[in-house]
């Protein structure tokens, strides 16, 4: 018996949505954001009056406040813009809401992609008993659990963590972002970073590279970066020697990314243009087909998953767990594509299992502080099925 | 002793006024352009109150008919945009005024490149006694001249002719147009085309390409495009087989024109953004640098030419006709780059061609049918010396 407010009505709370109609736990689903009429298509498409729906500016608490207290929900699921993380925090903390996110808060104006922020709300959200639940799509989320899960299942020591992520879809589009071009574009121009003894090393915006093998998939150049579950995995698991992320990209993205910096359309700076003042980034978006148009045509899978080396009864091993998602299955069930498919189940899950009381606690989480177990036994009937492999050549 | 009103304040009329001052055949100089200040910003730079300046819409027959009437200009050297050829034309055979320009007439919404439109003056500026130049910068222009004069000079039977154009600068920015982008994205864009046996053969955009040679810079690669001298060189030296025009662009060049149309940014429909309708080609021109920009960091030579083959004497034979034009020296004398200052020069030169009564006849003349040896014989002095090779290796 939980009731949920969604904040955001993109490609992810359109999964998240179907996900939490489908859950009987959650007894009043409300789904809410800038557009309503984005709401009100996604809860015609789930049907059956399972989803109110409302505007909402998430940038302004005051709004965020006085749904709160008309709705008043036990969690708010935040697949919102990161930007905003902080004013629905604000709000949850104002109305006693427990709280869940997908990715961390990021202010407008830099790339930073730091926990800083949002861990400084730890006292606060325990002082007032709820829970902040932070980083629960895919990765961050599933990445984090599945390393929890093999630290508490199949190693003694974790001593070096890969996360590798793959997406060997295909949407037929000369160039696309799989999500908003905006911030796709801001995390792959910043500089990389990994951990390694201790320390952060910087690297050159995707400087290291490497030819990983994907299940299913094949080899894919794969490109070093720095991605936020890094942060907290390191400080929850201080064994960790090294940890590092992965993400493949495709020449001919890479070339189209780079092309459109040097043509200057990635400035996120005004631009005089017949006496109106245009972000060229921002008009950039316009023009490029929107994220969610891709869904229809996309086929290939995703391939997301650790690849771990450490110490097990005192002798090294190898370890691999990953899920493939399919583009084309996920498209079918909930009209989005992978991306937003692997990002919105584990968010939906994560709200279950705080509603069930199996995962719980006063203050601000990340997800590899629960049980992995009651996850990740769920995880493959939700629609990510998981695999593992084990004393294999991680390539890593 | 003449009156001469040259109308566009770009970069080539940036050269055009500054060549044209230092004639003194020119008694009258008046520059005039949509936005006055530019042509202020030319006098100024030019010195001596030699040049009149002007504002006029070149769109518009009746405001270039006004300014005509006050003038008295002998000859208009027209520098403005190719889509204002026949108004200005239309303006001349109102006030009795003789017509040069640099390039021919081409619709707003099509890229063409024909001559059709402006033959069609021919018997109007015939019947008033009037003289109408056509294509007298570099290419078209020289390049017609050049043929001419192999013609009249080296060759009985021209048979086959490869106009050259390369442009080995660099002007330091990770991607910049020499000029108007939106005209030099159109040209690039279209299908190639070239004369054989009598017949016009279709390519693809940049479909057919070769490494060429070019006078102190090295192999560049070359690729076949239409361009607009082909169509009247093959009228007027009917014994030519092959006719092509080539062009060297960089791999990085060509990637980042690939790319800028595959995110849409080449379109020339009008987009919605924020409540505006906003045509992504003219803001693209807007976040570019712009063309007139380039001078100050832009080093390296331009090198553009004829290689013909044909007989002389009962013999085949090879020649080489070219000009080098560096960067550096140009924007120096007129604080423009080559690509603008080999189009200029010719332009003045022309003019003055026809004022001391070199080039005369009434109607409308390509360059290539007039006495190409006067032309010649000041064009080094001028700032575009030409060299010549005989029997050599053309590569084509």
């Amino acid at each position: 018996m939980s009731k949920v407010l969604i904040i955001g009505a993109g490609g992810v709370g359109t999964v998240v949505a179907h996900k939490v109609a489908k859950n009987e736990i959650f007894t009043d689903i409300m789904l809410a954001s800038r557009t309503k009429s984005k709401c009100d298509q996604i809860a015609a498409a789930v049907g059956g009056n399972r989803i109110q729906t409302a505007q909402v500016d998430a940038d302004r608490v005051e709004e965020l406040v006085a749904l709160m207290r008309s709705f008043q929900p036990d969690i708010v699921i935040n697949v919102a813009l990161p930007y905003q993380d902080l004013t629905i925090m604000d709000a949850c903390l104002e109305c006693g809401v427990n709280y869940l996110d997908t990715a961390n808060y990021e202010p407008k104006d830099e790339a930073h992609f730091e926990y800083s922020w949002q861990w400084a709300y730890q006292d606060r959200f325990k002082e007032k008993g709820l829970t902040a639940i932070l980083g629960c799509g895919f990765d961050p989320g599933v990445s984090a659990i599945f390393t929890a899960y093999a630290a508490k299942h199949h190693f003694d020591e974790i001593q070096y963590l890969d996360i590798v992520d793959c997406n060997a879809g295909n949407h037929g589009k000369a160039f696309a972002t799989n999500f908003n071009p905006e911030i796709n574009i801001r995390e792959i121009t910043q500089n990389g970073r990994y951990y390694e003894n201790g320390q952060w090393i910087k690297t050159g915006p995707l400087e290291i590279h490497n030819s990983l093998t994907y299940p299913n998939i094949g080899k894919r150049d794969s490109y070093l970066l720095y991605h936020e579950e890094l942060e907290s995995l390191v400080k929850n698991f201080p064994t960790i020697k090294r940890a590092r992320f992965w993400m493949t990209f495709g020449q001919e993205y890479l070339t189209h990314l780079r092309v459109i910096q040097d043509i200057g359309m990635a400035r996120i700076d005004e631009v005089e243009y017949n006496g109106m003042k245009i972000v060229p980034l921002q008009f950039l978006k316009a023009v490029l087909p929107d994220p969610k148009s891709l869904g229809a045509n996309y086929h290939g899978q995703t391939s997301i998953g650790c690849r771990i080396r450490g110490i097990k009864d005192g002798k090294e091993r190898t370890y691999y767990i990953y899920n493939n998602c399919d583009h084309e299955q996920a498209y079918k069930e909930t009209g989005t594509q992978a991306v937003s498919y692997t990002t919105g189940v584990p968010a939906a899950l994560g709200a279950a299992m705080f509603a069930r009381g199996l995962w719980k606690g006063a203050g601000v989480y990340n997800v590899e502080q629960f049980d992995p177990d009651p996850f990740l036994a769920e995880l493959g009937e939700q629609g990510l099925p998981w695999v593992e492999k084990f004393d294999i050549d991680l390539e890593v």
